[in-house]
């Protein structure tokens, strides 16, 4: 499966891609190959010329595929102060089923800064591999409180751990969820969202929940948020 | 949080975690410090000598700490051909809460040997990492007919995509896991499982589930079924 978001106007691969059929793959001229443009479509082609960085390509057909789930999935996370964490938690994600990830800044980010092109050529192959046809938004770094005042998801959730933080009412994700229905999960640093952040998220409407009785990782616990997610939603799904 | 097996009848911490405690954290004579054994005991322990390669200490009070789970939870998993993808499922499932991970011998596996030493200290740090002081079993790398063989979970689920295997009956795990009841799944390699043990399977009693929709790598199928089961049985034990 290829990636070239232009491939309907351009009716080419884009230069990795021409060099991974025609280079790698030994594509030739007259050989059929499915491409995706990111945005729900599978392009059924084949190749018009096999050139090594423009492969030109002729569309024989056209099938939507839009994402297995119908809701609006976002995870807004702060990155691990290890890349590769926040890569597989991405990677994980995309695999499972996402529509939007936020690396957010927070108090104890110890990532100040973040170059996303990686993570955006981790989701690209994560779809390929996982046969999807959407690519998920893997938004820029974005502080926390600008994320939480933009984002109007039905429902909002942040996950925290820290026992100094608020918990009395705070809940677990696998029994507040509402199946189906767009939502967002906050995920903290290492060091956990400061009181400040969780006092400001309570207060823009975000529910408090538990990801269950294991303390987790960052990046582990945004993979198990979203899995729990799509876990529910097929059960529902079965049983109703 | 200190891995000591035989803490109970050395008073003696192992070589690698007295050089952690001494030379790396600088603990000296007095110092308090906790202590798991694995099997479900927490030490809160005083150092007594601080040498650095057979740190003792003294006991001052144990503390039961079964897992946060009730039942068995088994995955069975063909190796994956890069070892670090299953590395990094095993510290998941870990740390999310699995009691036994068996590496099985497939007809499609790529990997035909596997040493487990290294899994097993991904599993000490998983288990100090999200406080448990329970060490799942990482079992070596065994034959999946002697696996299903000897395999007496109460729920028994074989897990594949390939939709030349038998599909008809083949039903969510979201949908029929039996939340709190002993439960096994078997997650095939990357060629999955072939036709004969899937058969083989299905004869020995195991139920064909998938894991959802999206096409998932063999370590994210095992994580999500982790994942899966820990979040069905926190919804069940909510709404019930």
């Amino acid at each position: 499966m290829f990636y070239a978001p232009d491939i309907a106007t351009t009716l080419t691969l884009p230069e990795q891609e021409s060099q991974h059929a025609v280079r790698v793959l030994r594509l030739a001229a007259g050989d059929a190959l499915q491409v995706i443009d990111g945005r729900g479509n599978l392009y059924d082609c084949h190749i018009v010329t096999a050139h090594q960085k423009r492969c030109a390509v002729a569309i024989d057909g056209i099938t939507p595929m839009p994402t297995h789930w119908r809701h609006n999935i976002t995870v807004a996370i702060a990155p691990t102060k290890l890349m590769d964490r926040l890569e597989w938690a991405v990677e994980k994600m995309v695999e499972m089923g996402v529509d939007r990830i936020v690396p957010i800044l927070t108090d104890h980010s110890e990532r100040r800064a973040l170059k996303t092109e990686r993570l955006h050529r981790i989701a690209v192959a994560a779809i390929k591999q996982s046969l999807k046809a959407v690519l998920p938004v893997i938004a820029p770094l974005t502080p926390m409180a600008d994320f939480v005042a933009g984002d109007n998801n039905a429902q909002r959730f942040i996950a925290y751990c820290d026992p100094a933080l608020p918990r009395d009412e705070r809940q677990l994700l696998a029994g507040t969820y509402d199946a189906g229905t767009d939502v967002t999960i906050l995920i903290g640093p290492e060091g956990d969202f400061s009181p400040d952040e969780v006092t400001a998220a309570l207060a823009a409407g975000y529910r408090p929940v538990s990801l269950g009785d294991s303390r987790l990782r960052t990046e582990t616990a945004a993979v198990k948020a979203v899995a729990a997610i799509h876990t529910i939603d097929e059960r529902v799904r079965v049983l109703k």
